[in-house]
């Protein structure tokens, strides 16, 4: 039995005790949970009780944005030792399946996620997991910051696929969590300047604050007529769509330049109304991001080598004890939270 | 004054003498025109004086699929001679624009393209045209043939977009003229095999006739089981959209395999549904065609080494004298039509 | 014990039984060998005793190149049934290695392969393999068909990393079978033509057979100066360096045109002179081949489409108790024999 | 008649007046020119009177690296005024060619560039430009950084072949002008970190002053060791070979993950012998760099950003009177110049 944040169904939590499994298997390590962020999914479970078809109908330890210690190798783990400081990469696919094969193991249906129901996340002391899933922290970046890890690993998966061409200007639609992380992966991963469009003054300001971000706030002026401005008429090589919002859809085409690149990141609800003409007149290219594979080392990476600093975005720190406040907070929507943390 | 098929007006067409211009300036070739095709283009500023934006507002030569003979060569040309018989890639940029700079010409805004208005077209005997427009057909290829290949460089296009992987499978979803045309690209390209998709019986054996097109008719099956039961479930690494349906774009990602790519190659008239969270949940790639650019000589080397036989897609060919004619059982739209031809 | 074709030693081999695995563990099949194809590399561990670094120390089974039926699957196994007529990918990889999950499992470090020492190859009735690296064959293609396989997936290896645009011309040094096949893999994967360029009139012959390939005797004549006629001067999009031969490595550019990329197969023995400037100046890209990765399916999708027909390169075929006089056979290097089999 | 200064044959400079065009041709603008900086290629001229089968014959103005001010229109430009402060690409291309067409008019047989016979430079007070190659610098941009622009663009092809990843390592071998220029792109177009090898300590020096790129004096220590150390075994993602000499190419691979990418950028002298075998055991991709193309607006937006800074990379700057000191200066090869400016 150990301790954990257990959604008993939808809308009500409790930190008690659950049986979970604490004892690495061939290939896995057991990790002391330090620090864990609270993730909208997370947020969305609790108020909802779903997200799309996965449904909680048993309850589940909740929380997948984690670092923490290696505390115990199971047999045959080579590359990680006890004591070492990891983040953790939280799916884990079938190896062998047609997708793993060729590189996506993202999209492998096999695959099985922290607190993706009916699989239990790590708000607990200690979990378990496939050592190669395991990313070592530099001494120089902290827990706060590995914790941060999958989160911007989102933005990398985003910027890894829009193929950015060193000095590409980007758009960026929606600066809430997932935006602000796109945004900062695609400067780090070689745009010269992104441009960040919301409706929100509060969520615009903490996006402006970093080097190389511009904003717009869209009640004020249209994004494309802010890119137009900036790129000479020409357009963004890039539009990272983040909000999932049918008006994004309807007119993101018009601020991207002829050849370009449109990201698709943020989730719909349903099916939207694309403008197809403006995207083929443009002979525009469409990327989809879900989840990620093979960007955690490279996210650490870039958090380590001071080209990315997320710790700006850490609003409020916990204490495991008060993880249920925790997510009352996060269920608000504060504006001004980026990210919440619980600490063990 | 030269005899040319003119577009007077919506639904009004005339074989009449109209002042066009017949001396190559410098970079220019005359070109006596042989055969040209008539295109749904043609046919739509023929019944509706307009496409979009582009307004038939003064009388209009149609006409821009071609084959012909050089017969003057401007100042400067180099590489093509008297007497050489080509075919002619309709659409001249500005050879200094950016998007010509960068490879992309085909969405250079300063195009103009053969009979799109206000520029003339070809169905007229003797046509100026920029040398490095013109594409030598090799002696075996015959100017019937030559006048296809316009309508082929679109299947090119959408087939080099694609990013075929030698021994793909891909899904075309519309069997007209394009969807066939792309299906023959892609099976040249690259593709193991192509599962055509259609509601027209009469359409779909067309394409059946090909060796390696497979086809299905929607109204009896869905595409997306066919395809499932084709690639063992796995579903079709392409599936190209050729109908500019609304109801092929709710339920294209369905035969689309993890981490495919869809191209739109048809245009629809208005904005869809689109089913983002279909293509996310595979991590699709959607690539979009405007017309081509580079593909004129790879389309004609294809004909010449006889990978691609579009002889049987010509379904008629009338005399110029008989252009209206022609025109008029064009508008039809008969399914057993996939090109008719018109002889100078 | 199982009777096996032995390499006992450098330049010795026995029929003979051996101790085998037969029993097929979890996630594996057993397969029944039907028919197995001598390979180059098979020859020169008879002959030399190693290839590179890979030193035959211990009696070891030949034989990778196989097709044969499921006789029984291990634990856990799906997708596969006993009866299933398939061939088998030789290479098995550590499905949770870095290379690995980056989908290029070819080239993990941790790969045991077929008679490549010290592990035993499938010159023996029966054998087991995981199930995911066994691909099945249509009924209508035949065993036969089935063991030359992976003979053409270096092949489609070879095409895939050219990454072929629709109708390009390619050209191939050498037409042993590793050319034979670069070169059929290139016609069935996009190329509308490919010159194949060797100084064996009886080699060339036989890949001259097929439509859309053509030849050139370099003794009489450069491959450059072939491929300038054929391309009008301006060159092959790719060239596939098959002979593994230095004068093939100082000049395979100027066969190139400028953008084009160049495809090494051919393994020299030593480092080769390379003329770095030539490729500089066309701004070439070098694309390298180490066996292959997810190219099984593809490769039996051509084959079983018609697209690609390799029975005309099964030179002989042997009955299992004389593959020792079929190894002899191919020690000879007869310029004629494409691929021998061994029936069992 | 305009004064300039003007390479009379080998090792003989001279500034004085000679005939140059000043009068902007349709398309064109005149530009004043404020800085120019010296390349390697401009010195190379003066010591050896030729680089390749580029042979001094007559008198030529050197320089191809400057910042101006436009100071008169040709007839139909648009998009410049006078007054704008500019850098100019120096290589013109025919731009209906059929490398330009695809978009690599860097590789077109038919550009010109300045500086190369028997085309004049532009250390002269005002030259003629198409304005299509004339790219505007922000005000906060000073001329000095507009000179750097030039060579910062090969730089930044070398970047944009490389086909970096976000978060990638790379190494670069050499230390020089090239070198670094490639090692700053690299770090802004999206590595986390760029290892520096050369076996001067000075260069290395002026390297190590940029955050993120480490260094490695390979007169103590092989680069694949250190690189092995940083990656935990796993090698580079990507080698940029600067230094075109002959030990780089033999040892480059061993620095290289499996499945990355070499650049080379360096040109050798003559053929160099080249570790076919270590490329392909690890699949590697090599890329080749000649000039640029297309990346002249992406390098000004990096350093208008802020993020990439060159200005520590100029060692000296000479007025126009000083010129022929200046080059003599050039000449000399000190370790600590890195790029000499002349101010006009």
């Amino acid at each position: 039995m150990a301790r954990a944040l257990v959604l008993e169904e939808k809308g009500r939590l409790a930190l008690r005790e659950i049986e979970l499994k604490v004892e690495p298997g061939p290939g896995e390590v057991a990790i002391d949970i330090d620090t864990v962020g609270i993730c909208g999914s997370d947020v969305h479970y609790y108020t909802h009780g779903r997200i799309g078809h996965f449904v909680v109908e048993a309850p589940m330890v909740l929380g997948h944005e984690a670092a923490g210690t290696v505390s115990a190798l199971g047999e045959g783990v080579t590359g990680l030792s006890v004591g070492d400081r990891v983040c953790m990469e939280p799916g884990v696919p079938d190896p062998r399946s047609r997708a793993s094969r060729l590189g996506m193991y993202n999209v492998d249906p096999a695959v099985t996620f922290w607190a993706t129901p009916p699989i239990h996340g790590l708000l607990t002391p200690r979990v378990t997991h496939p050592a190669e899933y395991c990313f070592k922290l530099p001494d120089h970046v902290s827990f706060a910051e590995g914790a941060m890890v999958e989160p911007f690993a989102i933005g990398m998966q985003a910027a890894a696929k829009a193929g950015i061409t060193p000095g590409d200007t980007a758009a960026v639609i929606g600066a809430g969590p997932i935006g602000i992380m796109v945004a900062l992966a695609a400067l780090a991963g070689g745009c010269a300047r992104v441009i960040v469009a919301d409706l929100s003054a509060e969520k615009l300001a903490i996006a402006a604050a970093y080097d190389g971000i511009e904003t717009v706030d869209i009640r004020e002026r249209p994004l494309a007529e802010t890119v137009a401005e900036a790129t000479g008429g020409w357009g963004a090589d890039i539009v990272f769509e983040c909000a999932g919002a049918p008006p994004a859809y309807a007119t993101m085409f018009d601020s991207l330049r002829p050849g370009g690149t449109a990201v698709l990141v943020g989730l719909p609800v349903e099916p939207v109304p694309f403008d197809t003409n403006a995207a083929i007149a443009r002979e525009a290219t469409i990327r989809t991001v879900f989840r990620y594979a093979n960007v955690f080392d490279r996210a650490v990476a870039l958090i380590a080598s001071g080209k990315v600093d997320l710790t700006p975005l850490i609003s409020a720190t916990f204490p495991f004890e008060e993880s249920v406040s925790a997510f009352e907070r996060a269920a608000e929507g504060r504006a001004s939270d980026v990210k919440l943390q619980i600490k063990l």
